[in-house]
């Protein structure tokens, strides 16, 4: 699509060619869906004023990139957008070369636009980076260890502040007040305008140090003075949705020969009336109907999310000392439940993990017990915190990961594949896992009792149900759910317990299932005693292999000398991809038909 | 020591013992030193206007706190400074309750502060949290995110900046330049204190309105306006060695019942003359001459970060896309050689792992090859972005992990135990270790070759020299170095072959000895060939247990099913102590004496 030679009509109304494309696929296949309709004008402008083939375009998140993929050669193939073997719903170099990079996670862009922009200066290359980060991205630390960066070296570099004033759910914290200040006080920077061209371009040539007060003295009113104290020239606020004055700023931007922050004020869902304003409702969604804007269908059963926040709101009632974070997922997490319970004791904290864990360690240290609820992907972000300021403390802080094993549309950057993996070898931690939702609560009554950091692991949707009872957790305990009369033994942790069920209600033998419930510390006991009556072990986990459940259970074998055999079906050592888990489950040969098979 | 009873000629004098105490010690211990002497006078005002019984002192990275510790009972026992069995060269709340939490990373303070100002108002409480950070801290992103909660919260904490213009190293980026510009502009200050009292205080009640708009202009020319815009109040800059000013001051932040910054300017090495204003050199420094400032002994053998240096120096040399970043540690990494000879191609980014992950990532999309050179525990603080932009993308950005293994005086906060358990489950990654200062050489030539994310870790301090030629690198090949006549095989990694060696020659037996090299991939073919001669396993490596080195062998002996049996030497499942590395081995009972007994 050669953008590049259309006149302001036609691209405007190629703005609402991309709109109708959106919201007709994604009302079918479900997607992201504000924050990409919010970017339309934006993206269409970036597309005019900087050259895709050259120029890297980096979307932070990349869940705006929609209307990108779109004007990239992706048109038709936007039908598959998140579905098995289709479109990534975030940007993808092996999609396209219009991709510059991988992103899911939030607050990467600026410091990717930094290493593209010094890598351009070394081959003395003219290509500007640009890049669109949302309002929402700029709570996280990331951030501001690339401005700090880009502010000193001062290489050219575009920053698109896609500023809806949302986040996924509200916004938080001290920068979102900041920025809604900025465009409630958007005469400044046109005062600063008309200071800049009227006076400091008319004084004589040698007039520097005057000018240079000027601007300064500018500067102090300048609605951006935090990005401009820190080197970033600052623009704005424009209207994001105006095209003509946003291809006209960035024009100017691209022309500036240094960072530039180009703040432009979007509307979420723009175009799509329903969704217009509209905050964590819309930002992904199911299949809806577009004319209603009803979803679709609900999932028949209760998700794991919401159980736990059941549970905890149970022990948050019944115990004063209970509090819990979010790190931006309000209701992805289940937090916005007991954020309205309990307002005093449960917080959003933005996109800072890293933060949301130090700070619940200090109210451990203070005789809390905090329950950090995070997916299992982005507490990733907070590893060093986890190990620095809760494990090596051993404060008593819960770990509460959702969204273990795999998630499902959103693919490699969100999938819980490795915490046990990276959490296993932490001193003082202990890691358990609920099998179902009867355990999922007596998981969080049992973890209020430890005085150490603890983790605890749950799928993305709902449990199955099991027919086996659950006891109540007992620190290293395992659950022997049945005895079998060959000499296999199922072993399962968490969401991987049922699969042992269903893989054992396939199979021809009778095979005895323990739920292995502690993945540290082990039950050591029930090992050995299972070893004498079985020794083809078969372990079922949603987790990376390599450091894993199996290995876990191989590290044990191998020191108390049992002979056994241990066969994992954890995930093996790639990336998984993106679509519905059943069928990505099929691909990785892991569902419990071509389970029996392997057997 | 009661501090509230004394006048300031009595806190003076105070101060002056302190820094005898410390110049005393340190010269025959050695330890952090110019850091701690610039924060005497900020330390002994924190102890005169806060309480430490009840106020959490909170000591970013806690380098700075050998005053605190002098004042808080432990000015006998402040002989045994970082010695094995003695004091922590950090604050550790197992050594005293005056120490709030445990630190050794940097930035995590105000995230502390900021938890601890939660639990105080949730228990109905008027103790105030009072946070101690520099200059260089304020770099890494965590600082924002829990300025982005305080300013919004607006809860009581006092944070004195404790500004010596360093860093470890000289300051960079934008935040730093920042920072010395308001140092620069004091007057601004006393205009804003002068305006506030005469005007604003003179103002009749119910003169809000007008009273607020005047505090708001002032807020423009406040030197601390990017803190003020987040919503923190800034006070300063003030004189860090005015002991009279500090109090004052912090008394009246004290009062303020909401968030405030007091930024302090103090001189680095302050009262030994040597040290004054100097920079890293006298950061952490090992025993010295009082008199001359000389050092007393250097290490006899060349240190591994050095011989990394000259092969990346040469690398670098030959291919002009070799481009590397530092996180704030150029000496320590030997980075600043190379920031030497290439100031083009090679940063120092500041604290701000993440952001120097990510940002080198783009470079090698760029076709650039980054040696990203950190020490294995900092490289924690990036382990999002190892996983989210470097291995999912599957870019050749080689992680050169310096200080692997057991650390020595800096003690459980700086270990590099875990960076194997880490980095070895994730999709994409190349895991490979020298054992000698030639095969350091090899393994940096290598991997320039390799088209995927690679880590090679090398420990403090030096190698030692072994008989054996070491081979080029070869991917996932190993090297046998002998073999031997009993049924036992040594496994070496890294810096473990030298410890297997030293513990063969120990052995009556003539063992076999294997250095592993690559422990991803693994190499499956030499494993398979010695289980045919050798059954009795022995792996010797600076790890983890858990996830490690060991673990990696046990999943592929379970897998091909070898029947061989495996002991390993790498660490147990704890946080290893501080002091002298062989005392500490001792204590883990890993000296090759010791484990010849065990064998």
């Amino acid at each position: 699509m050669n953008i590049k030679s259309k006149d302001l009509g036609e691209l405007e109304e190629l703005c609402t060619q991309i709109r109708e494309r959106i919201i007709d696929v994604v009302s079918r296949n479900g997607g992201h869906f504000s924050s990409t309709l919010g970017a339309v004008e934006l993206t269409v402008a970036m597309h005019k004023v900087f050259d895709v083939q050259s120029d890297p375009f980096i979307f932070d998140v990349s869940h705006q990139c929609y209307p990108h993929k779109l004007l990239t050669g992706r048109w038709e193939e936007f039908e598959t957008i998140r579905q098995f073997g289709g479109l990534s719903g975030f940007t993808k170099p092996k999609e396209s070369s219009a991709d510059y990079f991988v992103a899911g996670h939030s607050s990467t862009s600026i410091s990717l636009a930094v290493g593209a922009a010094k890598s351009i200066k070394l081959n003395g290359e003219n290509r500007v980076p640009v890049v669109m980060i949302g309002d929402g991205s700029m709570t996280a630390g990331m951030v501001y260890e690339a401005l700090n960066e880009l502010g000193d070296i001062k290489l050219p570099v575009v920053i698109v502040l896609n500023d809806n004033e949302m986040s996924i759910a509200k916004p938080i914290g001290s920068i979102s007040k900041y920025l809604s200040k900025i465009l409630a006080g958007k005469f400044y920077q046109k005062l600063r305008d008309r200071i800049d061209k009227s006076i400091v371009q008319k004084l004589p040539e040698g007039a520097n140090y005057i000018a240079k007060k000027i601007e300064e003295s500018i500067k102090l009113i300048t609605p951006g003075v935090i990005f401009e104290e820190m080197g970033i020239d600052y623009i704005g606020p424009i209207d994001g949705h105006n095209l003509e004055e946003i291809i006209e700023t960035l024009d100017i931007a691209k022309g500036l020969n240094k960072p530039v922050i180009v703040h432009a004020k979007t509307i979420k869902g723009k175009g799509y009336e329903i969704a217009e304003g509209q905050n964590e409702k819309w930002h992904g969604v199911g299949p809806f109907n577009v004319e209603t804007g009803e979803f679709k269908k609900k999932a028949a059963a209760k998700a794991a999310t919401a159980v736990y926040a059941d549970a905890l709101s149970a022990l948050a009632k019944k115990y004063d000392n209970v509090v819990g974070v979010t790190a931006a997922m309000p209701s992805g997490t289940g937090i916005d439940r007991l954020m309205a319970e309990f307002p005093n004791r449960f917080w959003d904290v933005a996109i800072a993990e890293q933060h949301a864990v130090t700070s619940m360690a200090a109210m451990a240290k203070e005789g809390f017990k905090p329950y950090i609820t995070i997916y299992s992907t982005f507490l990733q972000r907070a590893f060093d915190q986890v190990i620095h300021d809760v494990c090596i403390m051993g404060l008593p802080v819960v770990f509460a990961i959702d969204r273990a094993g795999i998630v499902g549309n959103d693919g490699e950057t969100h999938q819980g594949a490795f915490d046990i993996s990276y959490l296993r070898f932490l001193p003082n931690m202990i890691l358990f896992a609920p099998r179902d939702n009867q355990s999922l609560h007596q998981a969080i009554d049992f973890s209020y009792k430890l005085d150490k950091p603890c983790a605890i692991r749950y799928p993305r949707g709902a449990f199955k149900e099991l027919k086996y009872e659950s006891n109540e957790f007992e620190l290293g305990k395992a659950q022997l759910l049945k005895e079998g009369t060959s000499n296999k033994l199922f072993i399962g942790y968490g969401a991987g317990v049922s699969k042992a069920c269903d893989t054992e209600a396939l199979h021809e033998e009778d095979i005895a299932i323990l739920d292995l419930r502690f993945v540290k510390p082990l039950d050591e006991e029930i090992l050995n005693e299972l070893a004498s009556k079985y020794n083809k072990w078969y372990v079922f986990s949603d987790s990376q292999k390599q450091g894993g459940v199996a290995s876990a259970i191989l590290e044990y074998i191998n020191k108390a000398k049992l002979c056994v055999s241990v066969d994992s079906f954890e995930f093996e050592d790639h990336f998984i991809v993106h679509g519905e888990t059943l069928k990505v489950e099929e691909s990785l040969e892991l569902t419990a038909k071509q389970l029996v098979e392997k057997i």
